[in-house]
């Protein structure tokens, strides 16, 4: 079996945690290669990583990489996909591929054309207790679906700077989510209501920005769904979903570092839920790599498609639009 | 200790109901008449109540008689309240006070007139559970609420005849909900969107209403809130409440007849909910009853106030219109 | 359908308990008299209640009195048992019947000589968890049963002067564990180890008795069963029970005032268990009395049988001989 | 930093699992040469591994190799101990040391002398619910320890020619639990009472053993314990363990393979626990590795003491002894 090599393009949070992924968890990688134009040197030759560069084209032009994971800032995605799926690698792209649905349609044609594996970063998709939802869904076995809730609060918000540059919480935060409902639901959004508001944090008001969103949902099969977005938990990452069909409801609680309870004189107290994306979606990173992996070895489909990218986007696009015009957004 | 002799008018399944927690669960009220245009003659000897009347009017006018429980249906209800108010009887009435809110108006105005003690049927505030809950908010444990989060579903649709003269599922149904939301928030209703869709039966549809919804909240503090509605749930009566805010979150799963686990190899079975309201607000129905006696004997405020159906009745108008609409309505 | 008329006998909190909750709860049953030594004038004058004397004989000697509840100290009961059964009186007697095996065995006999129906308090059996927990095995659920486990741990111990004639844990308190354990097990306990220690007040020790316990059992069906007993939760009253079969388990938690959940920085915090056993069996003491009322009226057979308190008795002073021979003791 | 250069001898089942654990998740400790009886080839060539022998001498005589990894059978288990200690080598050995304490005593002995890193595969005191209850206790979270309650099940018995080498479940199974109790209760057992039954498999008595036992326990600070086991759960591995003492309790729930819960008509549905030790105990066997590793680079005490080995086993055999006399032992 011929192993993958890999090079990772931007070594932010999140690359260094797929390149880790990847080192410790996909025996079907081989890390060969890493850019980022702020390189940590220190960081790549503990993991004796032997190709390292302040620029992505030495990796989009080596011969010996099969594939890309573009981990680096948003508006880079675009050009990068182009650039690399001409290059025939296939390509694993952080989410979101770009906030202006031209450029990715443009970068999903150049995708389509080459015929590479193209896969984006909506990793909740591939947590246990999500895929075990959708399997759910998918089996019949809560029936039609009527309704899809879904909760996601972040512990606490990002810096001003990032919050600044995000395109807002629909683009930035509720993307995840309206990826879910799609994932969950089994059909498109057809139709979107948001409403949102300044209750934690003065600045990101001031930066045009709110904290808090709810967002209501409409789908191609006529069920109805409802997503609640909050910047700032106090407890922790607070993540959970729910289907609720002709035949019955199923529901996923958050996860926890231990399921121990202690009782005493003050109370009954269990866990809070794990603190933040990277201990609660461990699992999740892991699993959309080996299913990167997979994608391309055995020429199976991705869980996700490459238009996926491109819904999301368009659905987060329109949430922003509602919530500006105070008033429902039909999607074609 | 005098105790307060109460007339129960219409004796439909609440009006039983609260006959018999009258009779067997609050000393303070004596239960001393009946009246129902179609009296069951075996069902109040049974209970040894000796003035049995097809008609409101002899308990109204009744001297010994000085408290009414209004149960008949909705369209007498203000008729009833003016008159019993005017005659000087305390008065609980059931939900919804009236559909019309110039009709509610000139009832509480005779109310406020006469100063009698008026009760309102929202028995979900004297639920344990969510009563734990408002305290918790009022007590600032969560900080100032954020997120206001409503799943109310029945077990299955009430028969056609009733849906048709049910005012739709707005006024029907979520109005437990509207009152709930503004008891758990403090705070009132200032905007609302509502989408619904006809997706558990044709012929609720075909009598012009929805039996499945989602319902979004602006308060006057700013917070955001949703209810989502069912008439159909395959495994009971799903009544969960949800508080979220600067601080943390509290909720209320659902109640079980009892906390039993068993696990097998075909997995691990907890109990379902509760069938339907009998059984689920049990301790609420007689909770509101008490709440009721204790407003007259100690001259204590009730937890529902006069207004409550009236600001619980806005808001159903306003979902129902903005249902209509297809668009955000704002209250006053 | 002819009422049965009640004398309830001994009115410390557990006799007025049960006068209480037939009052409120039991239609069946109308209570006409009470007897106590020291008569609490106040409390049967506001129930009502015309027949109240300081002695048992005027209501066993009484015609128009069908049944008595016992509910006075533990040694006046095999007496009382004799007397009301030979003056045709139905009988509840609260546990345990006596401290003697002859002294119970005496009762009995009395009692199926006269054919009266007996019922002995093990209110547990009605509580509607462990209820359905025994269903689950006589239904074959779980499979044979293995293994039976009970906690059973108080909030607080008895005042010394209690512990001092309460005869020991063991007869006092695990007693109903044992009645509990027989009763999931579906079979006779026939050998017996128990051990115990003074781990949470000195002075129980000093009287001669322990506060914490193990007891070890082996069934007539071959199951293994274990309790554990302790006179002092710091969260409150602690009662579950488990059996585990060849096909399962099942299990029940402990009951709590509400089902909500708090969330913050702090943790997530649940209810605790109903502090003692007035709030955790509030359903299971008007069980019992339905179920009294129900064997007489329809002659069926209650849930408890008269030799009910007979076993639990001998299991309890086995059980106490185990601890002080420290060693296993076989009952036959 | 210098890697530690580790040998696994015997690939079993938990040799190669251990070994996998090595390559993927612990960067300190490098996989160098394996050795077994009957080498797998694709196994151990698939990872690289250069050295892989049919004897464990050349590990143990190899200057190269810092630490060994002692998987192969129990009987094994001494002579290697004192050859790899003599040899310099740090020692990571599977439970049981032996099934005999003279052996166990002087394998330690030999431990002591040389001074080497010596650590025994209680892995079950690296699973975070049990090490949080572990530390909850050393915190004094739930004050002094008053009783020790250890559930663990099997989902199915081993083979039979498993069970008939096994020493008996006493010495094969509930050898972990005799760990965790010490480990829990953070004071020695210095009584033990065992009972035990055949109720699951006939052949497992005709091998001279029992399948489902209850072990009561007596520690030195005055705390007692219980440990039921058994061979077969029809739902999964059940693993539960819990700690009562003079502020509360403390208690670890089974870990499942995800946290969803379907409601449906038939009832609320949760996962299984996890299958079997594999899955339930991932974290706690690469938790152990890394602790062995942080022994030996960092001089630091492991959470596991040589003498653990010792002191389990000679629990285990007095649980045997008590089960064959039907009496207590004491242990010194």
């Amino acid at each position: 079996l011929k192993k993958i090599n890999v090079g990772v393009i931007g070594l932010g949070r999140i690359g260094k945690l797929h390149a880790d992924n990847v080192l410790k968890f996909i025996p079907d990688l081989q890390l060969q290669a890493v850019a980022d134009v702020n390189l940590d040197e220190a960081w790549y030759c503990e993991r004796n990583i032997n190709k390292a560069y302040s620029a992505p084209e030495p990796i989009i032009e080596d011969p010996d990489i099969d594939a890309v994971l573009i981990c680096s800032p948003t508006p880079t995605h675009v050009p990068l996909i182009i650039s690399a799926a001409k290059a025939g690698k296939h390509i694993f792209c952080e989410k979101p591929v770009a906030l202006e649905i031209d450029a990715i349609q443009q970068a999903l044609d150049v995708v389509n054309e080459t015929g590479i594996t193209f896969q984006i970063g909506f990793n909740r998709r591939f947590d246990p207790n999500f895929k075990k939802i959708h399997q759910a869904v998918v089996d019949g076995e809560v029936g039609a679906p009527h309704l899809v809730r879904i909760t996601s609060y972040d512990p606490a918000p990002p810096p001003p700077e990032y919050v600044a540059q995000s395109g807002g919480i629909f683009l930035d935060m509720s993307i995840h989510d309206f990826d879910m409902a799609r994932y969950l639901a089994g059909s498109e959004i057809v139709e979107i209501f948001a409403t949102g508001g300044v209750l934690v944090n003065k600045w990101i008001g001031e930066a045009g920005d709110v904290d808090t969103a709810i967002i209501q949902l409409k789908f191609a099969n006529g069920a109805l769904g409802v997503i609640d977005n909050c910047r700032q938990a106090a407890y922790g990452y607070d993540q959970r979903v729910e289907v609720f069909g002709a035949k019955g409801n199923i529901s996923a609680h958050n996860k926890t570092p231990t399921n121990t309870v202690l009782s005493t004189a003050e109370g009954v107290v269990a866990d809070k839920p794990h603190h933040f994306f990277l201990e609660r979606y461990q699992d999740s990173y892991i699993g959309e790599l080996q299913a990167f992996a997979d994608s391309i070895t055995q020429q199976k489909p991705s869980i996700t498609d490459p238009k996926d990218g491109l819904m999301a986007a368009r659905v987060a696009l329109a949430a922003k639009q509602s919530f500006e015009a105070h008033q429902t957004i039909k999607l074609d």
